[in-house]
Parts: structure tokens; sequence; C-alpha cells
């Protein structure tokens, strides 16, 4: 039951309006493997450069997370840098070196390709179908997109969607990539581009789910101190195809559970800069805290 | 077990990306006493002028309101108008003229004394502390206001929420009436002024409440078609006041369900113009939504 993940392993250098961190681990496979590794083992595939050492490499030690498919390539490993406002609901990106990301072409080593599920990181639609062709028949496929390819390669990423089971984007994507305001047309309009299920991240207002068996809301966790919210997408996605992956089981119960599980690991994610906080978490911890998720949406019928 | 409501009875002229509706039934007390009065009586206090006539009347006639305190000046009703921008989360304030609402000063008729619960509108502070005055000991009094109020009469307002057991806002005025942009701090500094529960309203992202057992988030209910937004929080309070003073039992376990009920409301008068649906909707209609609410939002422990 183990999980193929793709995407970006990079440095972040991140400004918030608590701190600033400098070239600390980031990208989308790192959030995702690490929280998924809760649930189930990760295969991660991607590429990082001669400075990325065994500092960095220790996020994934000791976890179930298999580095055969993490590249080294000569030169830099991908860079972003970014500052958020006050409210922290916007960001600005500072500056954007994707190093040898720029030529990152995934290359799937042969014990991968059975993954029983599969996490496509926003990459290009055009990867993202080159790693399903390396696989055979994985359970689930889950795939990320960003504005970039909505509006860059329309034609490519329908093409990628045909293939995938759900798509987790968030809700200005939603509209953009369907041309509808109103988000449950929104939805269904994806829907019909391919991914029987559709996960709208909405950041500090939740999720929604659409799929076969009507739709799913859920709230985020209301924290304190929200701290930084870099990777907090990439981290709901580790933690609920992790979750998902892990289940048994599929069918809308599960996807609902694996809604919550996602939110509840993004919850902790943005409690530090980094992967932080998700290094040191424990099961128990992730179990409480989704305990207090049912208690903060319980009501009774009338 | 009856309702007191307070607030304004009015004529808008709505714009909206779908249409137009001129002078028609709008205004706090008039949204929130229609929803009220599917749960409890309502007794309303509010002003109109001379040209609010028989036909607006009929709203309110055939259900459990009571409009002897609906005052009848020399003058023009209270007339708002109001542009709303195509994502319909944003509205413009085109003209308000106040006319008779201007000098408002709400006389409680005897019979209304003794009422269960008290609604105020989001009036002058000053003008809802009069309104206590003129009450004995109601179970709850539920209080809304807005940023006007915050900004121009703070201290009068402090005064208000001293007496005050629930405050109905929304995020933006939780963070402007705290100083707190988190909204979990924003909660616990608006509690400590007085209510010893707090219901935040998001819109379309729905509502959170804190309060003495912990805190509690509901989403709005994801329509297809949202026509108007107007009257929505007000609309919000009569299902949520209404729900729970006719419930019987306080405690965490009512005011949950009167969020749910509230949002029920509030997601049927987004559906049309004024109180068009409101005015047509049935008991079975809302206990059909609320039990959709159910499943929206409903996941099995891990």
């Amino acid at each position: 039951m183990a999980i193929l993940a793709v995407g970006s392993v990079a440095f972040d250098t991140v400004e918030t309006p608590f701190g600033r961190a400098e070239r600390v681990l980031g990208g989308s496979a790192s959030f995702f493997s690490v929280a998924a590794s809760f649930f189930v083992p990760v295969n991660l595939v991607a590429v990082v450069g001669g400075d990325f050492g065994e500092e960095q490499l220790r996020a994934f030690r000791g976890r179930t997370i298999d580095l055969e498919g993490l590249e080294r390539k000569d030169g830099a490993t991908f860079h972003w840098q970014g500052k958020y406002s006050y409210d922290l609901n916007s960001r600005e990106t500072v500056r954007t070196d994707l190093n040898v990301f720029e030529h990152f072409k995934p290359r799937i080593p042969a014990p991968y390709r059975t993954s029983d599920g599969v996490f496509l990181g926003n990459i290009d639609p055009v990867l993202q179908r080159e790693v399903l062709a390396q696989v055979e028949k994985p359970r689930i496929v889950v795939c990320d997109t960003m504005n970039f390819w909505i509006a860059r390669k329309p034609e490519e990423l329908r093409e990628t969607l045909r293939k995938v089971d759900i798509l987790l984007i968030n809700d200005a994507e939603a509209r953009e990539l369907s041309g509808e305001w109103n988000i449950v047309k929104a939805a269904r309009a994806v829907r019909a581009l391919g991914p029987q299920t559709l996960v709208i991240k909405k950041g500090e207002h939740g999720v929604l789910m659409f799929g076969e068996e009507g739709s799913f809301a859920a709230p985020a966790f209301p924290l304190e101190e929200v701290f930084d919210p870099t990777g907090a997408g990439d981290t709901f996605a580790g933690g609920f195809l992790g979750y998902l992956a892990g289940a048994g089981a599929p069918g809308d119960a599960a996807l609902r559970r694996a809604v919550v599980m996602g939110s509840t690991l993004a919850s902790f994610c943005v409690e530090a800069f980094s992967l932080d906080r998700l290094l040191t978490l424990t099961r128990p911890e992730i179990d409480e805290r989704y305990r207090r998720f049912q208690k903060l949406t319980h009501f009774e019928q009338i």
C-alpha cells in the first residue's frame, strides 16, 4: 500500500509577520511525504542539487520514506523565497530559482512502479502523464495543479485530468479551471473533466469535497497561533492520501475521514516554519486532534 | 417563549449580477422576524413611514408575528440601496435614506416586556440598552452590531455588551472590535467584554461559535444559485434565536443545533430577492435541509 510521491524538494526562504527562516527545507514532495509517512510507506521522486546534504535528508530518515527516487544533480537545489502579509492569507513570491528543478524529468525506479497510490505534485501536466505512463495500475491517482498550468497548458492539463481519480486544488484554481464563479457549478464542471472526486482547499476556511455520493464540508482547525502557512496544502494532501491508502475500503466514508485527516496534519504544519512541527509530531497527537475536529463539528439532529 | 425583535423594517433597492429589485421589503427586523416565526412567536419593534402599506405588511400577517410594536410615523420608510459585485462577496451602498428610522426610539409595548428572548438588531448601542431597560429578565439576549458603532461609539458598545449573552457579528467586526487579527484570539477578547457566547458569521465560509464549552464550526450550505445575499445575516439570527428559544434546555448542544438552524434559514434567504423565498418556505423544507447539513458535515471516527 505504498504511495509514489512526485514533486519538488526545495529550499524555502520565508518571511512572515512573526519571523524569517532562511533556506529551510520545503517543496511539495517534502511536506507531502512526511505527512503521508504517518500512515503508509512513501516512495519519493524528486531532484536536488549538490547543496542538499545529510542535514536536510534527516527529515526523511527514520520514516517509511524511500529515497531511491531522490535524484541528485550537479547544480543548486530549487530555491523559493516568499513573504506573507500580516493576515497570512496573501503571499508574494520574492524570488524563484528553479535551478536543477527546471529540467526535472521524473524517472520512476522499478520497485516504485507498483505503488498503490500516486501523488502528482503541481508540476507540468506533461510530466504528470509521463509519471503515470511509468506505473502499473495504481489504485488511487491524486493530482495537484496550479494557476500557471491552468493558464499556460490547458489542453495538456485536461489530458492529464482524464487519468486522475482525485484532484486537489484551491478555490481560485477551481474557478479558473472551470470558468465558473459559483463553487458548486465549478465543481461539476471540473469533475466532468475526469476526476471522480474534487477536493477544494480553502485555507483558513476549510475544505469542500465533491464526489459521487454528494458533497462534504470540513472547517480548518481554529488555531491561536498560525506561524507559517507554507506547505499546508501539500501536508493536507499527504495526510489525505496517506490515510486513504492505508484505510483499506475506499468509498465516501473513507474519503471524508481522509479530508479530516489531511486537515489535521495541515493544522500542525502551520504551527512552525518549514517541516519543523511535522518532524516532532506523534501519532497520538494526530489522533487527539482528529477527535477535536469531531468535537468542533458535531451537532445533533433536531 | 416569545422573542422581542428590535431593528429596522425598510425598503431595499438591490442590484445583483442577476437582476434588480426596486423598493422591496428589507430591514434587519423583517428578515429576523420571519425566520424566527417558524419556531416561536415574535414581538416586532420597529418604525415605518406612511408609505409602508398593507402590501408590505402581508409578509408578517398569517405568522406568529405581533405588530403592536411596529410604530408608524409621518414620513418615508428607511430606504437602503445597494449593489453587489459579480462574486456577491462585496457590496457597495449606493444610497441610505434613514427617513423615519433616523430618530427611532424603540418603545416596548407592555405585553412584550416579558419576552423570553431579545434580539437587538444593529442599532445605536445606547438604544440597545434602552430596550434592555424596558424588559424584565429575558432568558437570552442576542445582540448584533456593525463597524459603524464599533468605530463611533466604542464605549457605549462595551457598556451594552456587558448585558448581552450572545453576540452575533461577522469576522471583520470581530477583528475590529478586539484589535486582534487571529480569530481565536479575537473571540477570547470579545467574550471578555461580556457575551458568554460569540457567533462569528463568515458568509459563504460558514459560522464559528466560541462558548463556555469550546468552539463549533459549521459550513455554509453550498448552493448552486446564490441570488441575493441581502438579509442572510439577520435571517441566520432569526433561525438561530428562534430555534434556541423554542428548544427548551439551553446549553452547548442546543447552541450548536441553533447555529445549523440559522445557517439553514440563511441558505434559503439568499435564493431570491428580499424575503421572497422565506415567505414560501415550509417547515418540512427546513427540516430536510437541516438533515442535508448533517450529511454534508458528517464523518466517522478513526
